[in-house]
C-alpha cells in the first residue's frame, strides 16, 4: 500500500451522485475473502475484546448505571474509537477528479463504537434503565461529533446477529460522523422539504394517517410511534418516529429519551419474542448537521429485521418483495405480550 | 386472506417513488418468520423438484444440447412459470390511492424460472456450449415478454447460494416481467440519457477510459469487457457490458451470444477459484420495453459477490463500505488461471 495514502478513501460516481467506501486501511488480501463464512461469530466472552475494554484504549465516554463518569473501572455503557474506522480524522479532504466521471476523498471524519456491559445480553434483554442510558450516550456522541469541523452528518446505527453484519458477538453499536450526504439522504431530504412546504411535515401527516388508520401501528407511547410502514421494505419492518415535529436529533429532551427508551425496548422485545431473536439492523436518520437548518425534516429510527436476504430482483429492480402485508405483521408485534 | 385479493401487491410511496411488493400469495403465517435460518438448503438431488421437472407443470420453453426442443423427455435448459410468482398475469391493475402519499396496484406481469439439467454444476461449472444455450434461453424469454402487453420492464437474475438468497440448492435463474419502471431505475436512465445527450454514451465513454486505465479490467474478447467498477459497492464487484453501444438486449446477434456467454463464464469461472465458490448475484439492466425508445441505455450486467452484509451503514447512509481497492481485486480476478 502506498504510505502517503490515507487509509480511508471515499468515491464519487458524479452521474450517479452514489458514495462509496474503498477502506483500504482496514483492508485483506485478496486471497482471504476465499475463506467461506459459516454465520457463526466469537461467541465466548472470555476472548471478548469488549469484556477486556481496558485492552481497547483509552475510552470517548463511560457511563456507569446511569451517570457519566471518568475512568474506565466501572462501566456499563462506554464508547471506544472503532479499531478498523471506515472514517478518519483529517484536516485535508484531498478532493480529486478521476477522468470525467469520477472524483475522490479522503474519508475524513470519525467511526466510534458504542458498546454496552453484558455479552450476553442484547438491547431487547436490557431493562428499561439500561436502554435509556444507551440513548443518552448516543445522545452525548452525536452532540459532539455535528459540532466537529469537517463531519456534516452523524450516522448511528447497530447490528444484532452475523446475518445483520455484525461481526463481534457482544452487544455494540456504531456511531460514524462523516463529511457529506449521500444521494438517498439528499432524497429523503428533499422530499421532506418539499412535502414540508405544501402543509404540516410529512411525516406529522403520516403519523397522524396512521393513528387514525390503527392497523400497522405496533406501540405508542407520550411521545413516540412504532409503526411497520405501508411500504415496508422487509417483513416485520418497524419506524419508531416521534409524535412531534423533531427535526434535529441532538435537542431531544430528558423526557423525549425516556419515552424512546421504552419505546425502543418495548419494539425489540416484541421482535425478540416474535421472531425468536432475530437478526436485524437498526439506524437513525435525523437532519444533517452542515449548513443548512433543515427544520422541515422529522427524525426516526428505522429498524430492519433480517427476515430475509435481499437478492437479484431487489439489488437489479429496487422493489424490495416482502411475504407478509404489513398489517398483519404489526397485528403480530401488537399482540405479542412482553 | 381476502378471495377478491390480487394474491400480490405492488404499493407506491409517492413521496420517494419507490415501489415494493407485498406477495401475499406466497404469504406465510407470521409465526413461520420465527423458525430461525441457518443458511443451509436443500443439498440432495433426489428429492429437488427441478430434478424432478414433470412434476412442475407445463414447461415455457425447453433446449436440449443447444437447441430449441418441443416437450420435457430430454432438457438440458428448461423454462418453468414460478410456483410462488410476485408477478402474475392480469388484464386489472386496479391502481387505488391509499391515503395521501401511497398508491396500490396488483403486481401484473409474469414470474419465470430458468432452470439447467445438473444439479451440482453451477454456471461457473458448465462448457461454454452450455453458457451460451443459457444466454439463448434468457434472449428467448426476453423477447417474448417484452411484447406482452402491461409488461414494461424484464428482468433476469440469478442468485446462487443460500447467502445470497437462493432458497433452492439447484442452479437456476429467474426472468420478471414488471409492469413499471422504479425510481432507481428511472434514475439511471435519466444519468445515461443526460450523459448521452452531451456527447458518446456514458458507458461507452467509461469503457473506453477504463481500456486506457487498464488497473480495473478482469477480461475483455471481442464484443465485452468485464471490469471491476471504480465505485464498487461490494468487493470484487464485475460489470460485463458490450464495447459497442447497444441499448436493447432483445436485439443481441448470435455471435455476441457467443462472446457474452465467453465472458460470463469466464469471469464467473475466475471468481470460483479466486474466492472459493462464492454466492453472488447477477442481473440485467437494459433500455425498458414502454413506449419510449431509450436508445441512449447502454445494457449491461452486474455481478455481486456476496463478499459481505450491508449492515446498519449502508442501509442508513446510504454509501456502501468495501475492504479491497477495486483495482486489487481486478488485477487478482485477472491473474487467475481457469
Amino acid at each position: 500500500m502506498n504510505k502517503d495514502k490515507f487509509p480511508s478513501e471515499l468515491r464519487l460516481d458524479k452521474a450517479s451522485g452514489n458514495w462509496v467506501v474503498i477502506a483500504t486501511g482496514r483492508a485483506k488480501r485478496p486471497e482471504s475473502f476465499k475463506k467461506v463464512k459459516n454465520g457463526s461469530i466469537k461467541e465466548s466472552n472470555k476472548d471478548c475484546f469488549f469484556c477486556n475494554i481496558e485492552t481497547q484504549g483509552e475510552p470517548l465516554l463511560v457511563y456507569y448505571k446511569g451517570k457519566k463518569v471518568e475512568g474506565i473501572k466501572k462501566w456499563t455503557t462506554v464508547v471506544i474509537p472503532n479499531k478498523f474506522p471506515a472514517f478518519i480524522r483529517s484536516k485535508s479532504l484531498n478532493r480529486k477528479k478521476r477522468g470525467e466521471f469520477f472524483e475522490t476523498m479522503n474519508a475524513v471524519g470519525a467511526h466510534e463504537v458504542v458498546i454496552t456491559k453484558n455479552h450476553n445480553k442484547s438491547l431487547a434483554l436490557l431493562s428499561l434503565a439500561e436502554v435509556k442510558e444507551v440513548i443518552d450516550v448516543y445522545t452525548d456522541r452525536y452532540n459532539s461529533l455535528i459540532k466537529e469541523d469537517g463531519i456534516n452528518y452523524v450516522a448511528i446505527f447497530h447490528n444484532h446477529g452475523p446475518e445483520a453484519g455484525a461481526s463481534v458477538a457482544h452487544p455494540h453499536s456504531q456511531i460514524a460522523g462523516i463529511p457529506l450526504i449521500d444521494y438517498d439522504l439528499k432524497k429523503a431530504l428533499a422530499k421532506s422539504k418539499k412535502y414540508k412546504k405544501d402543509g404540516d411535515c410529512i411525516y406529522c401527516r403520516m403519523n397522524d394517517w396512521e393513528l387514525k388508520e390503527k392497523e400497522r401501528i405496533v406501540y405508542e407511547n407520550e411521545h413516540f410511534i412504532a409503526l411497520c410502514p405501508f411500504t415496508s421494505k422487509v417483513a416485520f419492518q418497524v419506524i419508531i418516529s416521534p409524535k412531534k415535529h423533531l427535526s434535529h436529533f441532538e435537542n431531544i429532551t430528558e423526557q423525549e429519551k425516556e419515552s424512546l427508551a421504552d419505546a425502543f425496548r418495548t419494539v425489540l422485545r416484541k421482535l425478540y419474542k416474535a421472531l425468536g431473536d432475530p437478526a436485524y439492523n437498526f439506524y437513525l436518520h435525523s437532519a444533517p448537521s452542515d449548513n443548512d437548518d433543515h427544520l422541515y425534516y422529522h427524525w426516526h429510527w428505522t429498524i430492519l429485521p433480517k427476515t430475509s436476504i435481499w437478492a437479484g430482483f431487489e439489488l437489479g429492480v429496487g422493489i424490495e418483495i416482502s411475504t407478509i402485508e404489513p398489517e398483519e405483521a404489526a397485528k403480530y408485534l401488537r399482540n405479542q405480550k412482553i
